[in-house]
């Protein structure tokens, strides 16, 4: 398998249809193939195609799903992009530069990536982040942070090719990859679960430790092993719990 | 005097006024001023508005020109952009990643550089690119070569102020600088003018004898004390020739 298949560009509800045709142009420019527009209002493929300059393949073979935990359900490193002007990131922080780096070496270990792009007119929300590893941060001007889609795309893109393209072919093992964001999901709601019925969080907080919990599950980078184990561990924790205590204690 | 006031963006004949719009946005984003439109139609600045988000300061100031000639006249290095794939260039060739490199030593000689963009659907002509001195190439798929302008302005902005901001804030001198476009363009005039009253060229190779000048002026890497000697000899061999001569001889 090539890396191009262990690679998805996703597109977080991109407002302009051009912008997701101009990605894909920047996708076909340097050799990437998968395309996902995660959005809950139908992406409007006619129109972008106008943009997407021989670029139709990427188009035709591109997913659409509603959320963006689907679109990167089976990746193993979630990269969300961005500046840091806005926002106060609470996942590390890749300079661009070196994102080529990060990108070989996961997919040394064989690894899936998911590289995703906020909407155009705020970016990533702190919610869409918690479900990405890392924050790859474009080194734009304070005055002038907003990139346009099409060319943050194209800009992240060229910094990972020629990264690519400067070493030698890689060769993939396929042994220590960290979960997919599916498995991690699957953990995260059984925990959730467990908190809940065990009264951990006062209703107010509940978002926010779900939140939290998202996040600490990704620093963890747990390998699939390690995610099957914590799955079976809470299924059997679930299963000795009372369905709901208004207490705070924990069985 | 900052780099910022060193440095020329050029766009040659843009078809789309969004386009001249998306380049000035890649410049205001990665800390870029001076614009250039080269265009025998006048662009449409109101139109370019709407794809210049945050970069109103950059079409506010930017300049238009008639010719190329006039754009990048008083620069000491014009480096045209594109692929290779349809076509096979006269003068050195740079790679993209090794552009952030050139022209931080360009700065530091004290020059001053265009970088120069063609029109969307063919890129620069083999005329445009005799004003070159040399052809950065972006290292895109040879299946999908050509680069929307927006994106190509991004990405070789991306990576020319990666480089100079990752070192340190260079010191500029101002002795060894090459000659300005303009410099040289009133040499080749005056050596073009003379060849003409010798009868060098027959009449149809006149055009690509003018070709091959301005590439091997571009070669020599003339100092501004070189190109007035030029200026003084072949002014001075000039004032010696009769008018025009039917023959192949020298005077």
């Amino acid at each position: 398998m090539s890396w191009v298949d262990q690679f998805d560009v996703v597109l977080v509800s991109p407002r302009n249809p051009l912008n997701i045709g101009a990605a894909a142009r920047a996708m076909a420019n340097f050799g990437f193939a998968r395309l996902t527009v995660a959005s809950t209002y139908g992406p409007h493929w006619e129109e972008a195609q106008a943009a997407a300059v021989d670029a139709e393949s990427v188009l035709k073979t591109a997913r659409e799903t509603a959320t963006l935990a689907e679109a990167v359900a089976d990746c193993t490193l979630v990269l969300g992009t961005g500046t840091l002007t806005y926002r106060r990131p609470e996942q590390p922080i890749v300079p661009l530069p070196e994102l080529g780096a990060i990108v070989a070496a996961e997919f040394e270990r064989g690894g899936r990536i998911g590289l995703v792009f906020g909407p155009e007119k705020h970016g990533l929300t702190r919610e869409d982040l918690s479900y990405c590893h890392r924050l790859v941060v474009i080194p734009t001007q304070d005055e002038q942070p907003s990139m346009n889609l099409g060319q943050a795309v194209a800009v992240c893109l060229y910094e990972i090719s020629t990264h690519l393209h400067a070493a030698e072919t890689p060769t993939y093992h396929t042994a220590s990859a960290d979960a997919d964001s599916a498995a991690l999901e699957r953990v995260a709601e059984l925990v959730e679960e467990a908190m809940r019925r065990a009264g951990y969080s006062p209703r107010a907080m509940r978002e926010a430790n779900r939140h939290d919990l998202r996040l600490m599950l990704r620093r963890m980078q747990l390998g699939p092993k390690d995610a099957r184990r914590m799955l079976g561990l809470f299924r059997r924790i679930l299963a000795r719990m009372k369905p709901e205590s208004k207490q705070g204690g924990q069985t």
